[in-house]
């Protein structure tokens, strides 16, 4: 019985629900004839990443130089970062270029120099487009800030200019499939101005489109070239709350033991706090902020009955639940809880390793 | 010099305030004539332990058995842990308490009995008091609870009842001293009045009191035989809120690249996000959330004459920094800029280890 191995906070996964997840995602880009290049920072596993593999994905995304390394280890030689290039890590970036074929992204003429000085190793480069999120990139608009970096790469031995890389970050905020779709709408308007406006010139670009939400609602991706979406290999109740997926296609799971139950106030403690699902919170139906949502475990798989129990607070360690008053009945100190996580891409990050519904252990990168 | 050997986001200590820290609070516990015995869960570092001892305290404070043992490891052996026990543990426990005097935390005649059942060396329990915090713990005022666990110890041959454990963690949600003052006065009354109602028959008992804040703002605890904070040995931006610490006090900072500058929105990028310093967050005066404060770095120390700088916002790596005039002035992708933590038990836990200003690496714990 898979819950009585488990002795203190630990991730839970459900393969059939993963490879259920990547297959989905996989025959989508299909259907679309664009490349799946899919983000890996959200397992950080060599074994879930071979997975992929079965789907036909050659080229995956990650968010660090060292994350690349970690997955180049395990044979990935297409590998994209998807982050703005950190500059002082130069060294690292021309190590690994030598080793496989690498692009970054790219968002000003000023780093642009600086590879273009220091780069040893020839690698393609995306240039990093914001329509509206917010976080960083050039503003879609921004031609001249596009120019000013495609000067330098006209020019260059080393920086080979291979089209335009987009996050639509802002569908988290989404609560409906409608606004998901506009903001895909938009972006999808944007990028594909952006190539007409600079395909005369650079006939090969590419557009490299992301975000678990819009690629997990819209089915048409046949504007881009390559899509990028990272979180749909595990969902969560964040994507749930979007409507980015089923409760039911959430593939990890804690699973934590309860070490204190409150009567009076029809609460429960477990072994599980901020260092295990991170700090990250949704929103309940009633307006008060929640931490992870409790489920039902029977025949060694969760279900998702939810039984109107959830975490209320976390602090370092603790968890504390609101059971519903079926858990208080049932629920004993020594009893495992399962619960489905808020954001699957930081509790993942934040535990050491996955065990599967069949009990097997999965290894994932350490991080350092 | 130390910022330039720095590529990727890094836990700065400036190990001068942390020696001050811990000798305030070492000779605040002497004054008041109660043992320091601080919880470690913050630094979770040997070589941190280290320094306290040269201060007098000799027993320690962690939040679990793995973490007892990753002290036990370095010559410590006098361990609370202050989480309730896990019974699923046993084995675990057992294990440690046949190397150290271990202390565990009990909060209900269940886990008593679990444990004297399977307790195979004699271990020290406080019972955990709730005094309003309603996290866990047994209300103070439910003193049929208490009985009903000192009827299991009275008979064990392996719980030895010594005291009561209390963690004020409301004072978290203060922002004056006179609250924290408040909750202090409070809870000494409750903790005192249980002493007293149980001194006849078990007139060793002790009383163990903690918390940050209170710790930091009162000075007598000579009605507490103990006291257990843990994040005054690096303070952060939530302890300077609550008026716990002053903003000089603070002996953590994270040290991070610039990624990406935005001149238009008065923005800069850092590598440094969600995974390096938690999404824990606090309220900036004009009401808006943020993730760290910015401070001025000049000879090998930051300094904190406040820049007006802030991280608005933390995703998986990026950190979106909202910059004062002065700070885009001069601030340059490939720069580092020095952050405070808004929790720094919850960074120190992200991080690997810590960078001292004078440029030593300070390993800790893995916790795994």
């Amino acid at each position: 019985m898979l819950l009585e191995q488990i002795k203190e906070p630990t991730l839970l996964l459900d393969k059939a629900k993963v490879l259920r997840n990547i297959e989905r995602m996989a025959k989508k880009a299909e259907e679309s004839n664009v490349v799946l290049r899919p983000h890996f920072k959200t397992h950080q596993s060599h074994e879930i990443g071979r997975w992929f593999r079965d789907y036909g994905v050659k080229s995956i995304t990650v968010s660090s130089l060292r994350m690349a390394e970690y997955f180049a280890e395990d044979g990935w030689d297409d590998i994209l970062v998807a982050f703005p290039v950190n500059v002082l890590e130069i060294d690292r970036l021309n190590a690994l270029a030598a080793r496989v074929k690498l692009t970054i992204l790219v968002e000003s003429r000023e780093v642009m120099e600086k590879l273009d000085a220091e780069l040893t190793t020839a690698v393609d480069f995306y240039i990093n487009i914001d329509i509206g999120y917010g976080r960083t990139g050039i503003m879609v608009t921004d031609l001249d800030a596009i120019d000013s970096i495609l000067d330098v790469s006209d020019v260059s031995k080393t920086l080979n200019f291979i089209g335009f890389y987009t996050h639509a970050g802002n569908t988290y905020k989404c609560k409906k499939k409608k606004p998901v779709t506009d903001i895909f709408k938009l972006y999808e308007h944007g990028m594909v101005r952006l190539k007409e406006q600079y395909t005369m010139d650079y006939p090969e670009i590419k557009l490299s489109y992301g975000d678990t939400p819009s690629c997990s609602i819209l089915k048409d991706f046949s504007n881009f070239d390559e899509i990028h979406p990272g979180n749909f290999v595990f969902y969560d109740m964040q994507q749930k709350h979007i409507s980015a997926c089923s409760i039911d296609s959430i593939a990890v799971a804690m699973a934590c033991p309860i070490v204190a139950k409150h009567e009076r106030r029809s609460e429960v403690v477990i072994y599980g706090g901020g260092v295990h699902f991170s700090t990250e919170r949704a929103r309940r139906p009633e307006n008060v902020d929640y931490f992870g949502l409790i489920v039902a475990f029977k025949k060694e798989k969760w279900h998702v009955n939810e039984m109107g129990s959830f975490i209320r607070a976390v602090s370092q360690e603790h968890g504390v639940i609101k059971a519903s008053e079926e858990l208080m009945k049932k629920a004993s100190v020594g009893d495992i809880l399962v619960i489905l996580p808020i954001h699957a891409c930081m509790t993942a990050d934040a535990m050491p390793h996955y065990l599967t519904t069949e009990g097997e252990i999965i290894e994932k990168w350490d991080g350092k």
